[in-house]
């Protein structure tokens, strides 16, 4: 289950100490101009380098292996990749037998019988959601003009996030925050009843990004709180303009054409430089457990341009499927 | 998009004010028991009837048409459907060039190109998650022995439930609410990386239902606040247990074996006894509108059976797929 | 797997002697107009009643259950379905532990271990296609301008149709016939690469009705004797027709604008009158089997209908995909 | 709609000129050992180089990018690429505006709107099938212990096939062919009512293949000619072996446990030695055309291995699929 998408299919695969991560983009119309360049900007925010995040390096270098052609994709998949070349494997050697708290290294054991490629928590890491990048950028141009923009809004429950920042990696303990991610100018009428609404879609990409754990919309939990009247977007003028957005631009599943917004949770990084107590499935017993290696004190930094990716493929796919079904209607 | 599921697929027709609502379960494994009888008690308390909720009634008797022979499950697609019965359409005449706040009126009318079928909303109501919970009825056999149990644990912001509706009855207004879910013994192993994590395929069909507006699993938003070092679940023993349960049960979208657990955020029904100001679209200028009807003054009080129901049906779909996959595999 | 297409999504339901039989079209654009009468034409075409077709008589009065309002399609999903009434089930309780040749009586028993409705073959009965059949309808509305003709042209190995029906009547047995189909105007550049050419949708359709056992597309199988010289069809004008249609309208899996065609072969009736030797399960020794009950003498003369409905269906998706990806395309 | 599969799904990129081709496996199982050499029997057998083929020469060394760990699947995607090398690409310049009857060219320039990489036939070349084949030696580790065996069984309408390739290239021509594949100990009660029958699946896969017209299953079009109780294959004996064969294995759409068999029509290449007339779309008159570069007097000689991969490819998706609905079935 490795590809997002009913008609724009995004496909990721790749391990975080593997050959390769990368993307197969099927359903991308023919014509869109696009050249290695133009995916730099995003793969660089997704980079680690700023304070709080990981010291690993990648290059990152996409290299665009299939439909692009004279500078434009072709309507055939278009497939991009990178070279994994920063890889210290031996950071990872024991977390079979112990596996790390709040990592996948126990279920992963489980789900793929002991097959798993555990190094830097292989297909499970966060480096996988390169690939997402790599597509966000194709999908963002597609659901032009519509402007996709996320950004961290706390971090370790503070709004002041580079001293929450400073605070944890004095602590060598991890943080997390909440990501807040707005769609300007999105097409009207996306989402399809019953079961593809533009929160499920959304959500469900989202969902797919490590370290998520939590999503609402518009005035999304603090909606269960309120009432009726004040929670009712009213509308105010003959383009469907609302007054307020309790909604998040969504009414029914379906987009109402005013900004789509929402927030995302993002756990703290599990890796924390603190000594963890947790089981020793080999001796049966407990143990003590220091995760030595690089990782990121707050892993939220470089999600806003995942999230942004994510949105823009969901909305790419909602996009091609109401087309697909309603020719003829003019907005 | 009518449809869920990769393996178990589930897809539900209808409107509020038609002939009938249904829904067909296909990938139905064969030799699941099952008498029409079976769907009352979840289909119940669906149901209104409660303070708080419409004065709407159906009978809502399920007819089973099709994948049930000799009291079992057949391998054939299972449909399930009733008559709607209780229709007063008069209601809902005015909202094609008045659409209500919060409600679909507007979008569906962009949607559907004026085809929409509006009366009582049509294929947007939450009439439609009757079917849901009809196939909910059968997922929730197939996971056995997880057992799945949501409670709404506020209502209005307030943990006093009861007075918070009556509260809000006086007023003539509506409130929204939290549901918890949780899954007990729920297999391991289950989601699929990179795109059908737990989270991506609860959320997705959670957020197909009308009026939710957020999820979160475990810790959730909280986790956002917290440090690695807390949030983290140690192992504490050779089943997998954990100490706590910050991730929801659910490390690198896979499910650990520990309770799956997640809330998800109500808003106030959109209908409420108040007059409100909007945009009347065919005159060009603000009206006041007044939303008479039988509604519910908070339909969060509804939502634990159909949020149970889409939480079995993602689990349902997940085992299958995880069988399909992993066949060898000893738990 | 009852559901067949991307975004025009089709899924069947119901048993030969169940409660009833229908159909789910999710996908299906608003507006287009269809009342019940409009699915008589092609459901009597359907049905059986010609010299050589079974004597078991439906009324097959179609019931709109959802997605029409008003005449016309609302968007959401249409179902349509009729009650089975003429059942006489006794014909069918032997053939669990003697599964009769050519059926599927063995295989459905395995496959769903020992729960399949096997009542007039259950769910494997060529009466599914009567779902299959109304789809078409809306489906051959869709693709209009496309005209989709198909007629029997030979069975039981002679274009003299009627004289071979008669002489298999006479002997008791049962004959095969073949099936051409055309699609005149056919929208051009449907079809997507790699996995869902033309060909590839169509046959994964019409192999889904029972008792089709080849397909091939313009020459088809005599290309295989064929040079290339002779087979390759010249374009002769600069609306990209071509002097011959070696190729049925297909080339590299989509369609190049001049008429698709194809064959499908269907295979002899399995019911006959006479008595086959075949293995008794039960007591592990060859036994004897006559197949009483009514049946067709030969099935492919109700097929043309089903076989339009099937390129009608496949069709239709593959236009709402094309139109999804690829909206700014002129043609 | 570049990948194939509900559980096991391959998605395949690449085009004949360009950077890479390769496949992205999703949905393998774990535990799979296989190594880069694994892959050259079959890759090998699908290159060219017999009298008959291309003298296009490509390494096409299989480059494991993902999804393999320690000599074993690991659970993640396998992505398996080669790069392309022995390109010459002047040869295709002037098919734009002069499409070369029976290829692609027509087609894929209406359906990418003039951006399709015409170059060797791109994403519409015979060599994206290096892809299925890799896929295909997965594929057929899977279904083990079923054996899948496909040959050329006559080309050019003749059985001496040698001879039949010979007398065309002096000609100057090329000629067609039919294959027949045959799996021997195929899984019983594979296949999915209603919409995913073994015929559809296999046919669905192998009218992906560039050339293929035609596919008929057992006796297929001959079925046509018979009758009834000449057709039927009885049983047998307690394993449910027939005495013939005639339905290919297939009853019903599901596996019967005897050799599936099914035949393949091959059109000759597209491009001959032979000058052709066809239409000068840009001068709006017709022209003559000669088909220089390299090419296949008998592209059906390098069709078995491709076919063997299809149909294992869509076998081990039929058996994830039964797997993961029909858990308790004992075989």
């Amino acid at each position: 289950m490795n590809s997002f998408g009913v008609v724009f299919r995004v496909s990721v695969f790749g391990e975080s100490h593997g050959n390769s991560i990368g993307v197969v983009i099927d359903g991308c119309p023919p014509g869109i101009p696009i050249a290695p360049d133009d995916f730099m900007t995003d793969l660089s925010r997704r980079q680690s380098g700023s304070r709080g995040t990981t010291k690993r390096r990648e290059a990152d270098t996409p290299e665009i292996l299939s439909g692009v052609y004279n500078g434009n994709t072709t309507g055939a998949p278009v497939t991009i990749a990178t070279r994994n070349s920063d890889r210290i494997s031996s950071d990872y050697d024991d977390f079979k037998s112990v596996p790390r708290p709040g990592h996948a290294d126990y279920v992963s054991g489980i789900k793929f019988s002991g097959f798993a490629d555990m190094r830097g928590s292989g297909h499970f890491s966060g480096r996988i959601t390169w690939g997402l990048v790599a597509a966000g950028v194709i999908a963002k141009l597609i659901v032009r003009p519509a402007v996709i923009n996320a950004k961290l809004i706390s971090a370790g429950g503070s709004t002041d996030i580079e001293q929450a920042i400073e605070k944890a990696m004095a602590e060598g303990d991890s943080i997390g925050g909440i990501v807040e991610c707005t769609i300007a100018n999105p097409p009207k009428a996306l989402g399809e009843p019953f079961f593809y609404s533009v929160e499920s879609s959304i959500s469900h990409i989202v969902f797919s990004i490590p370290a998520i754990k939590g999503i609402e919309f518009g005035a999304g939990f603090s909606a269960a709180s309120m009432k009726g009247s004040a929670h009712n977007d009213p509308f105010i003028d003959g383009t469907g303009k609302t007054l307020t957005n309790n909604s998040g631009g969504i009414n029914g599943g379906i987009s109402n054409g005013n900004e789509i917004i929402f927030r995302a949770a993002v756990k703290p990084t599990s890796s924390t430089g603190s000594v963890q107590r947790t089981f020793d499935f080999s001796r049966g017993e407990m143990t003590e457990l220091g995760v030595r290696g690089r990782h990121d004190t707050c892993i939220a930094l470089r999600m806003p341009v995942i999230i942004e990716a994510a949105a823009a493929i969901a909305l790419a796919d909602l996009l091609m499927i109401d087309r697909g079904i309603n020719a003829s209607r003019k907005l």
